[in-house]
């Protein structure tokens, strides 16, 4: 494991210590503060033979999951469950149709891996007491992670969210508020009261680990891929951080040489493709209106709760990325999502999250307005289990309980 | 892969014709018949070589999950959802206890494993349409697997089964039938009308490939535990074929030469510890009264639904296999189990099913009676992920739905 050489601003590229915990950057000179990336120094993980080394797994750890990329992670003690790792299917359909299937992750979503990274440097830190706003799954993850590291936990979630988070929180014995508001007036709660309670702050992006854990995403998408980029990436996005993460990753991988070549000139990396919610589509509307970031949205409302996001701390990043990737952002009605949840547990076998089935939707509506071609070989992310959204569904389908 | 050498039935010991779809034995002097274990030349996997081509995982084909066993399984074309190779988790408090998170399957339980074999033999024999009765997970996989393999599926479950199998299996566009019983009573229906409907039945221990999914879990605990066995281990029993699988590997892997001799005389098995309910505990009322077979349990309840079995088919093997193994049944009662989930969620960060926590009760009751050593090894099996119980964990938690 490397050591971190500094955090260093997304925005004004400051450097800034590792040696104690970070927020956001502090030496911006404009608002809102840049979020932080850890940097290291990455001599060891240099090159192919370093790269091989990952797939030589210790038989003593069965299950290192997302902390078999070690070689580019901090070098702290891993809180883990055996979060990452998720296996990467082929559509039954589609040969050009690759699904990301992170409903495997331990809390059964994504947020496991930035939760795993981030809870590991809490503990490194020493710091006693988390508090995380969040739109539903990032507070049960949060609350799973906190409980394996002995770590007090504070989560603050719109009281509409999926009853599959309110049960995990409790049961991991988290301190649960409910909040009747959106994830933004969560964070307003929590940064508010963070100081007089001695709270660490871990909401998206305002510290650099979570991001860190995510990155890994992009790691295992171009090892699974053989070592090479797909043509374009699916992201649901509400707070962007995955797609944030393996951006990172991406430049990473090219800097280390463990991505292959496209062609002669350099790499080509993905079409970066972040999937919103038409009720909640900050930044989509930035995107189309050739804004630099989101402004807040009004009255958000989809039944795939995680794209409830009215503004993205990272949609500056989430934005860049996707132009240079000459990606876009897309939008889908509640129904077109619930459509496409429906068409992939039916002919597929898979039940996705609603946002998974965003990423979906967002396939077939983007292969249908041309923008891309059928030929062009895409992953799919389905950040989260279906079975964490029993009540939605089974609200959607008509379902009543016993 | 191995060619199916023949069927053989566990109890009169006849050879069945593999060729054509089975379902028990035919040739049985007594009622019931037997179930059927499947029998290979497996002399391609003898010895340390083979089973270290185990590991060798082509990176073109990033998920095997339970196919890395494939040398041991059927030779035909798998229906996959990346089913197995689940995380064998260290408990934070003992080293001696570690935890198979079968919670990380496709559909968030070990059913995925048996129905990914069942369904591929299923499309193997050109099969169209299946029924299946279910305690409600085995319904959700067999749905998924269905849809993944084109297959008819008519599922049969209690009335009151978590919202969860309800909501997956009318996802996965199967036909669902809601019962006002037990998973006995769903058999019964399906046992009736299969004939008229043309429905393969895919009942437990009724068809010998689900077992041979299942088998897989023996296979992984010992190549996880570094091709050792450990001195016991602990798994809730419902239908019980996981158990039967497990021990039917442990038979395999003696014969291959892939586990290693614990001392000069021989192999030694683990305890094999069956876990049930207090209130639906035929098993262990059979095993206590010194039984070869369990007696219907009458007005079965539990709040671990996948242990709501009143009498399992396959007892007369789980009874022996307890027996021979030295290992012993043991029965929890609902607040038992309920205090462990909790325990290990706020302690261990590891949601559990409430079957799950079955064992983890069961665990500390066998250490508390003296039964078993602390210094003793042991493997918990988790058998599905606590998301799939959001609903039934939520009301004990005095939750309700916004
Ligand atoms: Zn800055
Ligand atoms: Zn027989």
């Amino acid at each position: 494991m490397p050591s971190i050489a500094f955090l260093e601003c997304s925005r004004c590229h400051a450097h800034l210590d590792p040696s104690t915990p970070q927020t956001v950057c502090t030496q911006c000179p404009d608002s809102p503060a840049g979020t932080l990336y850890v940097r290291y120094d990455l001599s060891a993980a240099q090159g192919l033979e370093a790269r091989n080394k990952i797939g030589a797994i210790d038989p003593s750890r069965p299950s290192p999951g997302m902390w078999r990329y070690q070689s580019v992670l901090p070098e702290v003690p891993p809180v883990t469950l055996a979060e990452g790792w998720t296996p990467m299917l082929l559509s039954r359909r589609n040969p050009n149709v690759f699904l990301k299937e992170e409903g495997a992750n331990p809390t059964g979503t994504f947020k496991a891996r930035g939760m795993s990274m981030a809870m590991s440097m809490i503990r490194h830190y020493g710091i006693r007491k988390i508090a995380v706003p969040s739109a539903g799954n990032a507070g049960g993850a949060a609350a799973a992670y906190a409980a394996a590291a002995g770590i007090e936990a504070h989560i603050f979630m719109p009281k509409d969210v999926p009853l599959a988070n309110q049960v995990e929180c409790l049961s991991y014995g988290a301190n649960m508020t409910l909040v009747d508001g959106l994830i933004s007036d969560c964070a307003r709660i929590v940064n508010e009261r963070k100081q007089a309670e001695g709270w660490f702050d871990l909401s998206t992006l305002k510290e650099p680990f979570r991001v860190e854990g995510k990155k890994t995403m992009g790691y295992e998408l171009v090892e699974q891929s053989g070592w090479t980029y797909p043509d374009a990436v699916f992201y649901p996005t509400g707070g962007g951080v995955g797609l944030i993460g393996m951006w990172k990753a991406f430049e990473e991988m090219e800097q280390l040489g463990w991505v292959a070549k496209n062609n002669g000139n350099g790499w080509r990396r993905p079409k970066m493709i972040a999937v919103q919610a038409a009720g909640c589509a900050p930044v989509a509307r930035a995107y189309d209106a050739g804004e630099s970031a989101s402004q807040m949205w009004q009255n958000a409302h989809t039944f795939a709760a995680g794209l409830r996001v009215p503004k993205p701390y990272g949609d500056y990043i989430i934005l860049d990325a996707v132009r240079q990737s000459r990606g876009t952002v897309v939008a889908l009605s509640d129904e077109a999502i619930f459509q496409s949840l429906r068409d992939w547990a039916s002919n597929e076998g898979i039940f996705l999250s609603p946002e998974g089935a965003a990423s979906t939707a967002a396939y077939d509506h983007l292969i249908a307005t041309g923008f891309l071609k059928p030929s062009e070989r895409v992953v799919l992310f389905n950040t989260g289990s279906g079975n964490k959204y029993t009540d939605v569904i089974g609200h959607a389908l008509g379902l009543t309980h016993a």
